[in-house]
């Protein structure tokens, strides 16, 4: 390599390609020279590695969630379509003219979901309207008091609304619907204000302006409602769902994993594998931002599928926020399972069928409501099976937690109150445990129980959620209309018979 | 009231101030006008009442807050420099000249904090600069290109570069600290390739606008860095602060108050009171997405006070991100201090002592470890010391753990390895307390020492701080240079001597 370079190129300065100090002694006098080609050269091969991980992340961003390749080609779109248009009409005067508003409009306007894109367009055309009319009223009286106190008028007008708008964007309720609003009536105001037009033209001007707004906003929420729209509403709705899923196989994957360690004794390696979806939880812990903007912005949509304008999606916040005191759970019960004191395999399989009975069917209650809330059908009877499965298997964990202490002192002959399990499956192991080794097992099972709190605190939201928004009735479950408490009672006591 | 108002006024129509039907008798031909005035009238009044409740709110959010206040002002303050200082200008040329962008800057990029604004003022610079030159080339090529291919040329570079750009902001990194830059970009871009001026006339152009917009973000890197600025990164440090002081209250207020609850048995109404500081560390669950902001904002800010460009911001997040599960714990903990299955009073007084003294510490180390980020200095001894009084109360918690199961069963005679303890205060109480009584309490106690786990983790995280950070020696620490583990033992020893 070194050599046919040096064959083919009669240059003065050497290419070397090797390894070190022997080239540099060889051509002392095209050190400089050299040492920067290669220093070049390393530049780009690192920067042209760099680009390709950045451009092999960028694709697989994009393979993941195709909705966002989606919206940026309708933002390519909206943009080509009103420069275009400005370009080629007539009226177009410069990049100071009216293309401008247009241009700006749909790049700052365009937004992800339909609602954001709704939100920031009637922000934008309000902000414009009400700034621009003040502006124009505090342009007149300054214009009518002399020229000394022009200025002062209109300065001081910037300063007083400027700083009451930007403070107003403090406020909580009007920071999370208006703050782009706020923005654009402080911008709209203080342009128009310090405008050197006559009051007459900034009518003319104020309405070319106005339009040309309207065209770019319109623009924008056509295409975001008709070139395949992307809900608002609806990735909140799938965030939800998604989250319970994600909880249920937490709670599932780590109670099962627990129990399953004892038996495969020493394999941590295999540990690591489901990792991912033991984790799941932790995504739900972190979504408060996004449920809270996808709310936000879900007001603002029209009535689209199966959500009216109406839809109470305050009341999805309510179960995502029950869904993270769940998940606090599950991450104190991670700690527990992971925990250095472990408790001797015997005692740990004496709780082991109760916990991960309790946990599957805590996970089952928790995939109803998600699918309750997918199909937007009311399942109160599966819904309700479940729970009451579920707190029988609180019940039945509980009456082995108080078995449990015959386990921790050996059994005094003279024992009146002993349960009978006790008397039926004598215990193999008659070793005294120190309650301490059985602390985090009594903490993992009692978390489980905490679970379950939480979760009817889930159930409690997704009810609310089904009469706010009138989820329609299950059609298999006409069949069986009662969803009476009792009559359930006598179903799943039929059932089992 | 009435008759003065029916005297004063020889009004056509009654003003009754009545209240219902027989005013309605008297005056039956003004009936309709009548109604409408009491309706006016009331709106009128509710819109008093609803902004005066409004205005008290945000009067109390300024109150609260007064950097929200001189913010506003700052920002009054720049817009008025800037629109007076362009309308005063010669070369001003109404709202389409260069006021237009001077404002918009200002407007735009005027942020909160030091940070961000930096962050959206360099953003901008660099988005116009690079979006400038590309368009420019751009527009070179269609321009020579023939009238037919223009706008082919000029709408396929608008489709494709605003498309990859909006993609780009969907890619974290660039979405951190690139997100307004990329819009930017995406603006220029469209504007200057799709505007009608030759390439001469555009570098002159050019050469305006960017010096505009250079004067408008210089004058609000100025205002926002020398009139009381706000700095992100103390933002942060403030925030990771006062979390931990949060959770070392809500620590300490909640398993005193559980403890203190069985004096004064049913006195509910007292638990409400200390609530607020009780659930401070809620905030620290929901507090994610303001320390992602500030740290992603203190990146750009220059050296000040204590801190200096490179300082490490990340770590601040990694302190964070262990107050978060160390709040998880609470948030489980509080849920079984609320449990409705309580342990008898003469369990939990058996644990008290334990528990109460095992917060305690973990609160102290909180706290210290809040001092020692405050004072940004390396006070090792003190918090080895509170961490090995931590560790010490949670091995005299486990050892009263241990003797717990003398409680739940009545202690057989032939006990060779009961604990000291037991024989030196023997229980008044020899009732025989089922298992599951005592299992929100030993989860009480578990759940502790799972806290004390987290707080560890959150001293290694301060502890990587003050070294990343370089933290000063502590000045009272220099008397006793060593901070080895042994002397600090025989340290404490002379202590309690």
């Amino acid at each position: 390599m070194v050599n046919g370079m040096e064959a083919s190129g009669g240059l003065q300065w050497r290419v070397r390609m090797t390894n070190g100090s022997s080239s540099e002694l060889l051509v002392p006098e095209s050190g400089p020279i050299h040492r920067t080609w290669l220093g070049l050269l390393g530049l780009l091969v690192e920067f042209t590695s760099k680009f390709r991980k950045f451009f092999k992340k960028a694709w697989a961003l994009g393979v993941d969630d195709p909705k966002k390749v989606i919206h940026c080609l309708k933002v390519g779109m909206a943009l080509t379509i009103v420069s275009l248009f400005y370009y080629m009409r007539p009226l177009y005067e410069g990049v100071g003219g009216n293309a401008i508003w247009a241009v700006m409009t749909v790049v700052v306007v365009f937004e992800y979901s339909v609602g954001a894109t709704l939100s920031k367009s009637l922000n934008r055309i309000t902000g414009t309207v009400v700034a621009g009319s003040l502006a124009i009223g505090v342009h007149w009286i300054a214009s009518q008091s002399g020229e000394r106190f022009e200025p002062v008028i209109l300065g001081s007008s910037v300063f007083l609304l400027a700083s009451a708008a930007t403070f107003s964007r403090f406020i909580p309720t009007i920071k999370a619907r208006f703050d782009y609003g706020a923005m654009i009536f402080i911008l709209t105001f203080s342009l128009v204000s310090v405008s050197g037009f006559r009051v007459e033209k900034l009518f003319q001007m104020a309405h070319t302006r106005l339009s040309t707004i309207a065209i770019g906003t319109s623009l924008c929420m056509l295409i975001s409602m008709l070139v395949c729209p992307i809900w608002a509403g609806e990735e909140l709705h799938l965030l939800i769902t998604r989250n319970m899923e994600k909880l249920a196989n937490s709670l599932d994957g780590c109670v099962t994993e627990y129990f399953k360690e004892m038996n495969s004794d020493g394999d941590v390696e295999n540990e690591d594998k489901d990792n991912k979806s033991l984790l799941g939880y932790k995504c739900v812990l972190n979504s408060k931002g996004a449920e809270d903007t996808f709310a936000n912005f879900a007001r603002w949509e029209p009535a689209h599928g199966q959500f009216n304008f109406s839809h109470p999606w305050n009341q999805y916040l309510k179960i995502g926020a029950s869904l993270r005191t769940c998940a606090c759970c599950m991450e104190a019960l991670n700690g527990c399972i992971n925990s250095e004191v472990q408790a001797p395999d015997f005692v740990k399989r004496f709780l082991s069928n109760a916990c991960i009975v309790l946990s599957s069917h805590s996970s089952r209650v928790l995939k109803e409501l998600a699918i309750t809330i997918t199909t937007a059908t009311r399942r109160s009877t599966q819904i309700d099976l479940s729970v009451e499965d579920m707190k029988d298997a609180v019940q039945e964990l509980q009456k082995t937690l108080t078995s449990l202490p015959s386990l921790l002192t050996p059994p005094p002959s003279p024992f009146p109150e002993a349960p009978e399990e006790e008397k039926k499956e004598p215990i193999s192991t008659p070793t005294i445990v120190p309650l301490m080794e059985v602390v985090p097992l009594v903490t993992v099972a009692s978390l489980l129980i905490e679970i379950v709190t939480k979760i009817e605190g889930v159930v409690e939201a997704v009810n609310e959620l089904q009469n706010l928004a009138d989820f329609k009735p299950d059609e298999t479950e006409k069949l069986k209309p009662t969803s009476d408490y009792q009559d359930q009672q006598t179903m799943k006591a039929l059932q089992q018979v």
